[in-house]
């Protein structure tokens, strides 16, 4: 069954390596992807935080290195404006963080990111990615149908076996079941309670007996024995993010790398304060202050933009005080190695 | 790595599968520890919560039935036995819960339950289980040292690579490595933050990389295709509990039976207002009126006396409202089937 089903979606996939890069917005561009598709994995560009020209850019370098599948990952968040009462609830926790290093603080919010939408279903018809894949949840059907027009394989996240049949019904050509190991946002969209969610092991059999669609793997997953692991539990590839943090492909800042350099395996948190969606990253000054998790973080996205001036601080300094370092549960595996190599690892290992 | 590890252990364990029954305090005895046995794996009698004369019993009851070799598994829990101010606290919390009842609520609290001491050496002294394993760290050395003298193989859980360190650090033979999937008490004793606790397929690897005796994968592990994916991440074998719970050959009671028949993925969540340590279970009316984790719970396992009218009453009424129901995350995958033949498709699968 795992065979028929590797084999089945790799041929969908147009890939000859069970791997997926994972699209890490904010740390990777094309520069990752290219590397991952050299090494005969797919290849994925973080389209959430990219405005249009950048996109457009960072899909011409690709196509331009490597003839190779590519993916493109969009957000299918409910984007839910906060009230003005929420807004100054978060305003008065940031405002002592505020205080302390002589910052202002902007008095209203940006969502900083839309949900997938029509301008972004025109990208995809133009840019004719040959995966597209959503976290989240889905966009709605119409949006959808665009997508599956252009004749991209569609991909979304599920993290319950109730998310994975949810995806399923509506047509996904492949279910990522993403355990509580993994670094970066939760994909939860049906279940609310980060506390319920499930790992990795227990997660992928009981999605791969609930669906009828190839399985993809997250979560925890850094060299060839995750990926042994997740065949034997029946998935059909995995996807890969936090293994590749700190290869020079990547964008990954420098205090995010000293701190992957040194984590332990239960250092990293489910935190909501840097988006006000529960993610998983290292801790830092603004998780242990106000956090991990907040019941004042604004609904995401809206909770990061009150945090730019902070994290700008940061970028000066070289620290990562209150910008966000995501990492999964195996950021002691991450390797200073080439993207290249550390993906041939994972599929020749 | 993985089978010459597995080859090592199997031979001290004396075992011909790679199965460990989990030692389930509460709802098993000989019977279950029988039929495992009988499927080539290894029996586990639980005797925290044994008085000596039923745990004699117990043994006596393998013993007679089949020659093999068995598990006796002790807590080794510091006992901090809380103050007046702690007790009216959580007697705070459960008053209401008595009053709508019309139950007395006890005025003092007990232990119930001792950590690993010289009568339960001197036990092991007499009783000469082939194994002795321990939740919540180790005893104090000379305590160690008498059940080494007996020649049983010492085992015990950790939760974090540190943990695993520290036991591997102390001559165990083999260290259990229990994932966040796990259901029942977190192994835990270094480690504080329950939001810390790591998926089993981040943590395999970490351990087996981190320590050089023979790794057991504990947590989420239901059948043929966990096994499989726990010796493709390096470890020897596999300790299986939740899987058997729906067994005859288990003393679970029908309430409980009836919520793992039911159950989803994403249903167990940690609590601590059972013991007054972090376990992962079921969720009932206690967990969802004080907790799952309350603040306010006495330290392991006072928190739980106070709780014995309350349970007294769940037995009555074959109800499961303020009673533990320890469950892993893969409680969908317990199956109504005798024992021996689920421990036989995990080994043979």
């Amino acid at each position: 069954m795992a065979n028929a089903s590797s084999d089945s979606l790799l041929q969908r996939l147009g890939l000859s390596a069970p791997l997926l890069l994972a699209p890490m917005a904010g740390v990777a561009d094309a520069g990752l992807a290219i590397a991952v598709a050299r090494a005969s994995g797919l290849g994925a560009i973080p389209a959430a935080l990219l405005a249009q020209d950048r996109l457009r850019h960072e899909v011409d370098r690709f196509r331009g290195a490597v003839a190779a599948p590519l993916n493109l990952n969009f957000f299918a968040h409910v984007d839910t404006p906060p009230s003005r009462e929420a807004v100054e609830r978060w305003r008065a926790v940031l405002a002592p963080l505020h205080a302390e290093s002589g910052l202002a603080l902007p008095d209203t919010v940006q969502a900083g990111r839309r949900p997938f939408d029509d301008d972004a279903a025109a990208l995809v018809e133009q840019l004719r990615p040959e995966v597209v894949s959503f976290h989240f949840g889905l966009p709605e059907a119409r949006l959808l149908d665009r997508v599956r027009a252009t004749g991209a394989a569609i991909l979304s996240t599920a993290t319950t076996v109730a998310e994975a049949r949810w995806l399923a019904g509506r047509g996904v050509d492949a279910v990522i079941a993403q355990g509580w190991e993994a670094g970066g946002h939760r994909g939860m969209f049906l279940q609310a309670d980060a506390d319920a969610q499930v790992g990795l092991v227990s997660l992928l059999p009981q999605v791969v007996d609930a669906v009828d669609v190839p399985v993809i793997a997250a979560g925890g997953i850094a060299d060839a024995r995750g990926l042994r692991a997740a065949r034997a539990l029946g998935t059909a590839a995995v996807q890969v993010g936090t293994a590749f943090l700190r290869s020079p492909e990547a964008l990954t800042p420098s205090f995010h790398r000293r701190a992957l350099a040194h984590a332990c395996d239960s250092d990293t948190r489910l935190t909501n304060v840097f988006t006000g969606r529960p993610a998983r990253g290292l801790p830092n000054a603004l998780m242990r202050r106000i956090g991990p998790l907040s019941p004042d973080a604004l609904p995401f996205p809206y909770a990061g933009s009150l945090l730019a001036a902070l994290r700008g601080r940061d970028g000066e300094r070289e620290r990562g005080d209150y910008s966000a370092m995501w990492a999964g549960q195996s950021a002691p595996m991450a390797e200073e190695a080439s993207a290249f190599a550390i993906a041939r690892r994972i599929v020749e290992g």
